[in-house]
């Protein structure tokens, strides 16, 4: 296989979810998640190390018990934007929820994005887990599953056709005749579906990548059908080799079924990579930083998220767990169900569920460089994944993975050490789009030259 | 008045409205609206001589004959987020449509190029005039008149509430205690109101200067009760030093009845300024920018704009001005209301009416550095403005403006040297507002106190 193995960055200041304490660190400032230069200093790191992309989060609910990265944060595309003029060549990914943003709105921001940043720009895709979103909104409750996806899919469509405004030759800004833009070439989307209607066209043209390239993670039956339709990448959760070699097969499957090529749709699981000097010093680092935001409180606490913040300090600890699916309808519902399964089929506690939530796990990719760099090449070989959408705990820690795992990957061939192209496709072997009308033309004039 | 004249720059990329072959100009790039190099070096310009802020237009709808800088442009916070980066002191504003946003995304937005830019971000409130931007919305037609005021003034209080979520003093952050939030500093917004329904807060602390600066335009009854009400700078047209002194005193008067500080409301006319060696000089530049765009067709095509694009091609140009104020009435119905009670009053003919709008106009600021020193030195002693925003045909003439006419309203006391504070309100003299549950509490404290 001659493509390398893709890096994204997870960029998220003082910590992600699960990681209340993660600002504690003295090499995170306090406050990282709001600080401009803190984020300009990780993706330029990154992108002297020629990593594909830097990614960012969102959410915008919060509750006081909220993570401190979720309490106090950017928002991603104003953020992107300022990383965009700071940075040359490293991809930008945005978190944005169809949910609560008009298309014409969200896809004018994206592609002005994607002009700002000459070609660089991604949009991962989400439907709001956070039920209480709603309510910053208008809404009494949040849309229920079947509406968020459908929602999630006529967004994107709307958007690539907003997108496709103004084919690549639009505008011949010829000063000698006066032209500035040639008429036959701006399309109006004239979309009218079942949840938006957007008339258009977009008031701005397409970048060198032709389209900002679109990310998506859901591991329901809805969410893996989107992204298979419609994404060029996908990120998902690390768990095993196989676990994951089976949902990149079906992602891909899935995505052959929709008369799509299946190698078009990158598989990124988001991995915590640590490494030490040693494999036990880089495992201890790791216990000690979960250690760190994992107290059986704030476990108690976290839990209740894919429940949309469901309290569950109200209950019996020593009861079996109790019966609150129902509060996760409009939430995380896949990871929810997943909680109360395996609560029922081994017949939990609370304190039990509680206790599972606060131990600690063992990422695949801790230990000394090799052993990291080894873990790395056997899941992307396996097929289990394209590359690797990796949280960084620690600046040194990402300065270590440059330092040290990359060297290795790079003479194994399977990480480059420079940028080949300018854009965001460039890096990951992606195509760029053609205009969908530009397309058409050319399809129309072939029927009337084969016509005798 | 210890107060220096206040001076915006207008960026407009490839020429404002009415400017359609602005782009024909050798100094101005044909894709200078989508270039943010462009846009960085002009900003950068107007920083080096310490101007107080620039500003940029928006609209959300074109028609294949829009002027070049509407059809294809930046998303205006997107843009200004980059120029954030890039620059150091100078004030962002931005325009952005209270009709077509939501408010918690748009105050987010705002909130979050107010940190990357530590504190000088500001939001020119629109209720959009082009009908036709329903369309991109889903909506069939635009919001009336008394809707859309109605949405701008309750959309700009959830915001201003907001901006409110967090007291100064909510982030300890204290390593030693492990406090990263005090949870009696962060609050919720509950904002149930005609149009709008935020459940809040909203998840990012405020700027250093408080609060995002308040921009509005708009000379209707309705435009000038809200700017009163709400603004700190009003964007206005410039006609003659009589009639602004007027518009100036009437703004500050509906201040105070407001109960508002009438000095905190600037008043700033958009001007076109055009420096030459001589007044005939300049006056020859004004005429020749001015003929390069104002074709008769041109100008009947652009009549339509404020009758919501309304297509006077289709009626004869030797009869009395057509009937056509009920096109208006979900556009600029402010301006299109002038042209048909001037027509009625003369009697005109569409020819007429177009031959008017196409006819030169002859700026008060055009001549030599010292007459257009001397002109806005008179505007603002008589009270017609606190400062100009200055719409720049040319950089070349950005440079004159810096290089000439500056250093002369220096010598008199009325242009600083250099920024002397960081925020958009340092420089506008504005004072940095008190969050308003902070000042509760201590009120509530000294009621405390009170009682014996």
């Amino acid at each position: 296989m001659a493509r390398h193995i893709t890096f994204g960055v997870i960029l998220t200041g003082t910590g992600g979810p699960g990681e209340h304490n993660r600002w504690l660190d003295p090499e995170i400032p306090g406050d990282a998640s709001v600080d401009i230069d803190w984020y300009i200093e990780q993706a330029r790191t990154a992108e002297q190390a020629a990593l594909d992309l830097v990614f960012i989060v969102d959410s915008q609910f919060i509750t006081p018990d909220s993570p401190p990265h979720y309490l106090n944060r950017l928002e991603p595309l104003t953020l992107l934007s300022a990383l965009a003029v700071r940075t040359e060549r490293i991809g930008l990914v945005g978190t944005a929820t169809t949910s609560y943003n008009s298309p014409y709105n969200l896809a004018r921001r994206f592609a002005s994005l994607d002009l700002i940043s000459r070609g660089r720009a991604g949009w991962n895709v989400v439907t709001s887990g956070d039920a209480g979103t709603a309510g910053n909104y208008g809404l009494d409750e949040h849309y229920d599953y079947a509406t968020r996806y459908g929602r999630a899919a006529e967004h994107i469509e709307v958007s690539q056709a907003l997108w496709d405004s103004y084919e690549d030759d639009a505008f011949p800004r010829d000063r000698e005749s006066g032209v500035f833009l040639d008429p036959s070439r701006l399309h109006a989307t004239d979309h009218h579906g079942e949840h938006f209607s957007v008339v258009g066209p977009l008031n701005i043209e397409r970048s060198p990548q032709g389209q900002p390239v679109i990310f998506q993670a859901g591991d329901s039956d809805e969410g893996r059908d989107l992204g298979a339709r419609y994404a060029d990448g996908i990120f998902t959760h690390a768990s095993t080799i196989e676990r994951n070699r089976a949902f990149a097969d079906d992602i891909k499957g899935r995505a052959a079924a929709a008369g799509r090529e299946p190698e078009n749709v990158l598989i990124l699981p988001g991995v915590k990579i640590i490494v030490g000097d040693t494999d036990e010093e880089a495992r201890e680092l790791e216990l000690a930083q979960h250690r760190l935001s994992n107290t059986f409180d704030q476990a108690l606490g976290e839990l209740g998220r894919p429940f949309g913040w469901h309290d569950f300090r109200q209950y019996d600890l020593d009861a079996p767990f109790p019966d609150v699916l129902v509060h996760a309808e409009r939430s995380f519902k896949t990871q929810a169900t997943q909680i109360v399964e395996l609560a029922k089929a081994q017949s939990l506690t609370l304190r039990q569920v509680v206790d599972l939530h606060a131990a600690p796990r063992r990422s695949p990719f801790v230990g000394t460089a090799l052993t990291v760099a080894d873990a790395l090449e056997a899941w992307f070989r396996a097929g289990a994944a394209d590359g690797f959408n990796i949280y960084v705990s620690q600046p040194s820690q990402l300065r270590r993975f440059i330092d040290e795992v990359l060297p290795i990957l790079r003479e194994r061939g399977l990480a480059r050490s420079g940028y080949e192209g300018t854009t965001l496709r460039d890096h990951l072997g992606l195509p760029k789009p053609a205009n969908r009308h530009t397309l058409a033309r050319a399809a129309a004039e072939a029927d009337l030259v084969a016509v005798p």
